[in-house]
């Protein structure tokens, strides 16, 4: 076995044994890489006791490297593919969720925050291309007549303008998105809080059927894995972080997808919500959240507002994926100040950074997770910094 | 004739002469009190030539004076008063037209600006009372059985709660408002484009007749006046400035309701927006506020939220009206810290004000709007500074 295969096949482990987004678990991985966290993990020697009994848990059932040897060579068979971070597909915005925990951020978000392992993907675009510019829409599963139809008009309206549709796959809302995509021919995704060969809910089955065809379903779990409780809020933060934007359309009080926007947020992603009557208990979320954000949910009546919000980003990105001349060519205005307001050696800090070039803090904070995304800044514990090249050249984006 | 009877047909003689809110007429009644600058105007004195103008056409038409002791005995007779700041019952709280351009402010208002020199009123209740505890309802006329449903439910929500619901008298989500507040047996206002003894539209006839028999019918218009076009928009800054709070429930693209609402957000009242369905043409508007000012516009569902934001401030409010030990004690925290952090002599802008008491701007300006009211601080041209006496006690509101 190379070197390579046993890095795939310890991530896959290191899945089995803690859930997906436990921090610890990906600190040690960062540090010490997957193989010899596996080791130190199989040996009991998590600095995290939750995890130590999780782990010595699952080795009971079985032999951690053993299990995931069999979870490759079922996902071969049902023709799914494993995709972690040295693959070229790797979508490289899920990183972000390792810096979730941002100045401004007070309000806890349920679950965990690491970023994944490892994805277990079913159809044929490269994950990271199909992700490149991507949308979310999420909301209830007991939606209304309106909330279906707005979710199918924003599914077919962002699919049809070559935005890619992610959502959870789940009733309602969720599946009206990904549906009006499908319609109008475009790419959605679906993300699964269980294994990609048993896509839940059973009764959306032949809608996971038609976006396997055309789309991607995607998975941290396993070929194999149910679609526990908890997983649906730990699966939430790739939505939220794989995506540029999250809009949610119709959510009760404290749902799911709400939690989502909130998670968007808090990692400096567009939070779009959809306002409905206020007669209704599926937009009480909905409003809560515009309510409770008001300077960072943005209120959105349809297509054109989404674009509006992710295409200034997306306008950023763009050029730069068809390789201008000079990479800060691609940036705008806000971008390019702040890009020009770093020092050239040591860090600022954001407020400061925002106040030399001028922009709104709120507008540094997405720019800089811009500019961090195209390897132009890196964030440090004291601040900003000049990335030491000045621009990575990101792969092409579909054309 | 009393010289107390002189500026009052001088004010409404103006009136006629002159649309209210017409800022330079305004000016000299300020610098030259109402019987002078009566004079000055008829002697084809105006520095405006648009005011000399429309005086001089009015002329023709007769003496401005006999026309104005006409308009009070045709008052006198259908039971309507006139009412001017030399009265009592003058409301205060609409002198706040008078700074209406804050230095935030960018974007032009449509129609005149100026406080109103006096209102005809018929009903009983003393007009500034009526106003202290006050919420504007408005919004479409071609309202949908959703935007009426909900300002029905507001009206009679904030009457129950002894707020005075003030609106315009139209056709849908005014007249709605209206129904509400009279249905809970509380207290509303009309504020009328055009005379109150034949109030527009024709078709609202019986309900305004219930608003004066148990709330007040309002007008700057003397009896008679016809409710011309560009009048309604003059007469919403009235509606924004007397009240402490607007409530946009339903409101096409670029309606008037709009409008009222931007006014409020400009003279730092509370503007407030009911959302509605996306895909209904009756919220269109409200949804383009909430996009538009997203810092300044709240969302609000329902009666709760609308006491949420206007019961800040009149809870600030009402301690000062029993008549607190020292007037500081009803004070809010932050309004407290603003005041500390003026200069003992001297003024300061509202950026240096808001940063050294350590307050958000934008409530910074809502509270020293406040304390302005409560003539505890001055606006002067280079900023606030505190107002030579700490404190005027305002007169017991109603119990």
């Amino acid at each position: 076995m190379s070197a390579d295969d046993d890095r795939r096949l310890a991530r896959v482990a290191l899945t089995w044994l803690a859930e997906p987004g436990t921090r610890v678990v990906h600190q040690l991985v960062d540090r010490l890489g997957p193989v010899a966290t596996l080791d130190l993990l199989l040996d009991g020697g998590s600095p995290d006791s939750r995890v130590r009994t999780a782990v010595a848990a699952r080795s009971v059932a079985g032999d951690a490297r053993t299990v995931a040897a069999e979870a490759l060579d079922r996902a071969d068979r049902l023709g799914a593919r494993l995709v972690t971070p040295d693959d070229e597909e790797w979508p490289a915005r899920v990183a972000c969720l390792s810096t979730l925990r941002l100045p401004d951020v007070s309000r806890r978000v349920d679950g965990e925050t690491a970023p994944p392992l490892c994805f277990w993907v079913r159809g044929a675009w490269p994950l990271g291309e199909a992700l490149d510019r991507s949308v979310a829409v999420v909301g209830a599963r007991a939606a209304t007549g309106y909330g279906l139809h707005v979710a199918t008009e924003l599914g077919y309206g962002l699919a049809e303008r070559d935005w890619t549709v992610v959502s959870g796959g789940a009733f309602g809302i969720d599946a009206a998105a990904h549906r009006g995509a499908l319609n109008s021919g475009g790419l959605t995704v679906a993300v699964l809080a269980c294994g990609v060969d048993r896509p839940y809910p059973m009764g959306n089955t032949a809608l996971f059927d038609r976006i396997a065809d055309t789309g991607l379903l995607v998975s941290e779990w396993p070929p194999g894995a149910e679609p526990l409780r908890p997983r649906f809020l730990i699966r939430n933060r790739v939505i939220a972080g794989a995506t540029l934007g999250t809009v949610v359309v119709e959510a009760s009080a404290r749902s799911g997808a709400t939690q989502t926007a909130r998670r968007a947020i808090y990692t400096n992603r567009v939070a779009m919500v959809v306002p409905g009557p206020v007669t209704s208990a599926m937009s009480v979320g909905a409003h809560e959240l515009l309510r409770e954000y008001p300077d960072k949910a943005r209120l959105v009546t349809g297509v054109a507002h989404v674009l509006e919000e992710v295409g200034r980003i997306g306008a950023d990105l763009a050029p730069v994926a068809r390789g201008p001349q000079r990479p800060t060519d691609a940036l705008d205005d806000e971008a390019r100040s702040l890009l020009e307001a770093l020092p050239r050696r040591g860090a600022l800090g954001v407020d400061r950074l925002a106040a030399r070039a001028g922009v709104d803090v709120r507008i540094a904070l997405r720019k800089l997770s811009l500019l961090e995304e195209l390897s132009m800044v890196v964030r440090r514990d004291d601040g900003y910094a000049l990335a030491p090249q000045p621009c990575v050249k990101k792969g092409e984006g579909r054309t």
